[in-house]
């Protein structure tokens, strides 16, 4: 006899036979319920709620599993509870298994997780007379029955353990099994958790995050200061390091991977209850980071990344053992490395476009993370072209007379009045805008607050189209300083932290223009190798471009072709990306393809570069 | 214009543009010609005759290679000369590709040499502007053009090393590639050798070989006695040795790997200068043995194989890394592990099917592989069916009062006379039979020559079906021994070296009735549960198999139904298997098949074992 089931609040529906399990009901209507165990009723995760109908009487399983009150209030385990008449049961969030995140702030991108390792019960039993298999062979037969896996291999550690493990368990396990194909680790009994790591290593700064692989759950992030800063602060500083320096290259790794362990540990030890209690319980990794960074994380030669033509020692996809990688995983656990996609678009970059893919067709549009280098990334009719141009290290704050990082205190946002020249400003860690003469604590100025200034100073006539302070503009804020070179008085000495002013010099000024002249003279020519001629949309990825003003980069002249209404802001997209890749399978397929695509341009040795570079410097 | 093309001996023919290199002409007349730098003039393998018409002339690749006296001769090499006329060419033998090594003693077969790794030689050529594509993708694209090989990784070492051997070599380089899909290893410019080693690991005795991967020629050969002889004679006593010794496992893990590599050194040293330099020059390693043999060297454990049901931890291939190995091969060698049939039925028995399949259609043969434990593997209608069967030491001449291993001075012939009840007798290092009274130097008797001496006792009516000696038959060799059991003289103390009558005493004719029983229960198992009541065709593999008379086997009753003019012996097929497997991947993938098809039956569970057991008991 036949009963009608309705899922809520999908409303999706099947008709099945009587004493059919709800969870088999929930696979014929194409409701995804969450069943770690394979339905055995040892997981306890596939909780619905009986809203209309009748249900089996709960056993033994359920009574186990579930909480008096949970029985009470009508819960049960879909893979436990029979079908008796019609029903319809609702299955609440986090029973199902459609669990996704989101990444790339406003240019929103949702990934369904989908890990490369999962865990998976099974209960292949004990050794029994008339069923000589071999443990292992009994161990894939279940993995096929239950899960569809064909022809799964062992590694050796996962062989040796499996013996005791099936002894002690009586053949009831969980097998963490990677690309559906390789059982990497043997657990007794039903053992969840199942954690990954990524880390996304730039020239400045390291960001990580440690997650949950099967839901997404980020459990604990850090941050810390590149240990490689020491060496210098841009890259050719630590490719030149690494030429000088006997062993400076693994002396530079050993750095690198000390400081990524302290961060697995850190997280482990912050992630509570549901965390790994060791980080050796992490089973996958993700790096990302510049071409640079990659070569010396992966132990690779960099003295060709010195020289033009720039060459990567190896561009595609890399693989590493716990063992090869360093990093203080489980021994079986595995290092997923993304493509670089040729000169400094490193694999960071790769992770960027992770984020981001896939693109609305029919928009041409333009990402850009921008840092002490920028990467440039022109998606146009299906092409994808990139470049990287040397920004430096202005529009990080650094190297900037008053610059700073967008840290507390620094000025991130700033309106120039075009009448009168006043300035008001805004500081990292206030929601206020500054009053001319009144306390801010301002401390200096960040990079995002430069790009303001220097286009506000543009629109009230303060500098002219070369770059030039007008002292002869007659405003107060602009005066020579010391040695006579002319700057404008940003904050005065009463408003800021150290009681001193704090200005933009013609120096700064200059810099701001090379910064610029640098990118717009890249997306001139990707646009020109694209054949790109109209209005792109542009998205800006990084820390930069979570403070920066597109509207005031546009109009400095940074994004020659821009329309600034269509611009996003990306947020930290190559740590999303980052995420992204050690959550989902899919993206992994879809960075390969996608890496097959980029097609990268060398401006360096670009003959229109020096040409284009020279007219961008001026301002609009 | 087109001219003709015939390659001799072959006769293949094709007719190829003027001007075309008769490398290429080869590959349209479907003529296999060896070009191991793939026909780019570097390794001077493709050398051939004209026999008449006429090429262009020799250039400077042909003059570097070719000796004067070659050029002279009219040896030219194909990749490099051009057809310009209707021309005859002799391929020499060494210049065609199509090596084959034949296997299995008179059950000959033979298989082609496709080994999985193989080394590439390329030329990327170095780093240039306008091309800036990662060192490691043109490798990839090298490999692609040239050898058709799609989307290659690499292994971290090999990544790390191809910077410096790129800049070194302008360029040129040989990649080791395994599987057709990673490149594990580089040298600069053109580098031949390539080597692996196969290991046939007995209970008693360890086999090895040492080969060139890429002819199949093998280039030294070592056997050694089993280093685990001291934790006892047979596979159980191994067992026990593992369980009530803590570290037992790992202890006698570690003898046999320092046996393997204390082999691996000595077939190095002797294997002149076409061999490796050293052991870490070999990329490819083969390892069978039985089951307990196989889980000791795999470190897995073997407490579950020394109680019924005997199941192994797993019986699948197993593939390991040099370092999970911990034989001293190169880093990125691998070692290859057949699968397991089940029970004690090992990689061993894999390999010795290896060695003979396919088998003919519709003929039912069953391979017997007999040591101080029988493989039996029955054949038929496309089933194939295997057990194992506990024949005790008899057969290796191991428990018998005058017993020994088939070295110099064992009886490993002998005729009983029918009427007179004399005695003639083979010993190993003679041509000559012996006579009786005279000097023959016999100092014990073997396995082969028990079976002998039992099947001419019977015809010449010297016992009864129990196997009970007839003191009461009149002959002068019968009599009552030490304690009164009776004995028959095989060799008087005249012809011994010992000077000691050597005798088989009534308890040594028990020993072989049980170990012929116990095959015989085994194969009258198989052939009911695989339905044969026909005739069956006998392969003998292995040693004792080597010196068997199967006529004499047959009559005692040891393989019942078998037809002795249809048997063959084939050697030392497990070895044979073990190369085979190390030189072919086609003979791989058919093991693998072949595993999935070969059931096992554990026989001493078998409700039928007890009663055929005794049954076979009686003599003919």
């Amino acid at each position: 006899m036949k009963h009608s089931v309705t899922f809520q609040p999908s409303g999706r529906r099947c008709e099945v036979e009587e004493g059919e399990a709800l969870l088999d009901a929930a696979r014929a209507a194409g409701e995804r319920i969450n069943a770690l165990c394979g339905g055995q009723g040892v997981c306890g995760k596939c909780k619905v709620v009986l809203a209309d109908g009748e249900l089996g009487p709960a056993g033994r399983a359920e009574h186990g599993l579930l909480k008096p009150t949970e029985l009470a209030g009508g819960f049960r385990l879909a893979c436990q509870a029979t079908v008796q008449s019609d029903s319809v049961v609702n299955v609440p969030e986090g029973s199902g298994t459609e669990s996704t995140v989101v990444l790339g702030a406003d240019a929103c991108r949702e990934v369904a997780v989908d890990p490369v390792a999962r865990n998976l019960y099974i209960e292949p039993g004990p050794a029994v007379h008339g069923s000589p298999g071999a443990e292992a062979e009994k161990v894939k037969a279940s993995l096929r029955v239950k899960y569809g896996m064909e022809d799964a291999s062992f590694t050796l550690p996962a062989l040796k353990s499996l013996h005791g493990i099936m002894a002690e368990s009586e053949g009831r396990l969980t097998a963490c099994v990677r690309d559906g194909l390789e059982v990497v680790r043997i657990a007794p009994g039903y053992a969840p958790g199942l954690f990954g790591a990524s880390f996304d290593v730039g020239t400045t700064t390291i960001a990580a995050m440690l997650c949950e692989l099967e839901t997404g759950r980020v459990l604990a992030s850090d941050a810390m200061t590149n240990p490689l800063v020491v060496m210098g602060d841009d890259v050719l500083s630590r490719v030149s390091y690494a030429v000088s320096h006997a062993g400076g290259l693994d002396a530079m790794r050993g750095l690198l991977i000390d400081a990524l362990n302290d961060m697995l540990e850190a997280m482990t030890g912050r992630s509570g209850g549901d965390g790994p209690g060791t980080s050796d319980e992490i089973m996958e990794t993700v790096l990302v980071g510049n071409t640079v960074m990659h070569h010396i994380l992966l132990g690779l030669p960099t003295v060709q990344l010195g020289v033009s033509p720039f060459v990567p020692a190896v561009s595609g996809t890399v693989e590493l053992t716990a063992a090869e990688s360093g990093l203080s995983i489980h021994a079986a656990g595995r290092v997923y490395v993304p493509p670089v996609v040729g000169g400094f678009v490193g694999a960071d970059t790769t992770a960027v476009m992770a984020a981001l893919w896939p693109f609305e067709k029919d928009i041409t549009t333009l990402v850009a993370d921008l840092g002490t280098n920028g990467e440039l990334v022109l998606v146009h009719e299906g092409g994808v072209l990139a470049a990287s141009c040397a920004t430096g290290p202005a529009l990080e704050g650094a190297q900037i007379s008053s610059g700073m990082r967008a840290a507390p205190g620094a000025v991130e946002k700033a309106v120039v009045d075009p009448d009168s020249g006043e300035v008001s400003y805004r500081v990292v860690g206030s929601d206020v805008w500054s009053t001319p003469g009144r306390y801010s604590g301002a401390r200096g100025i960040c990079g995002s607050g430069i790009i303001d200034i220097v286009a506000g100073m543009m629109r009230a006539g303060l500098i002219d189209r070369g770059g030039r302070i007008l002292l002869e503009s007659g405003s107060q804020r602009v005066r020579p300083g010391q040695g006579g070179e002319p700057e404008f008085v940003v904050a005065q000495s009463s408003e800021t932290a150290s009681g001193n002013d704090i200005a933009l010099t013609q120096s700064d000024i200059r810099a701001v223009q090379l910064a610029k002249a640098a990118v717009a003279a890249g997306v001139g020519i990707l646009m020109e190798e694209s054949g790109v001629a109209g209005p792109y949309r542009l998205v800006v990825a990084g820390a930069f471009g979570n403070y920066l003003d597109i509207w005031n980069a546009v109009s400095i002249g940074m994004f020659p072709g821009c329309d600034p209404k269509n611009a996003l802001q990306a947020g930290n997209a190559a740590g999303d990306g980052a995420r992204a890749l050690l959550l989902s399978a899919d993206k992994r397929a879809e960075v390969a393809r996608l890496a097959g695509c980029i097609k990268y341009l060398e401006l360096s040795t670009h003959p229109d570069f020096q040409k284009r570079f020279l007219e961008a410097m001026s301002l609009p």
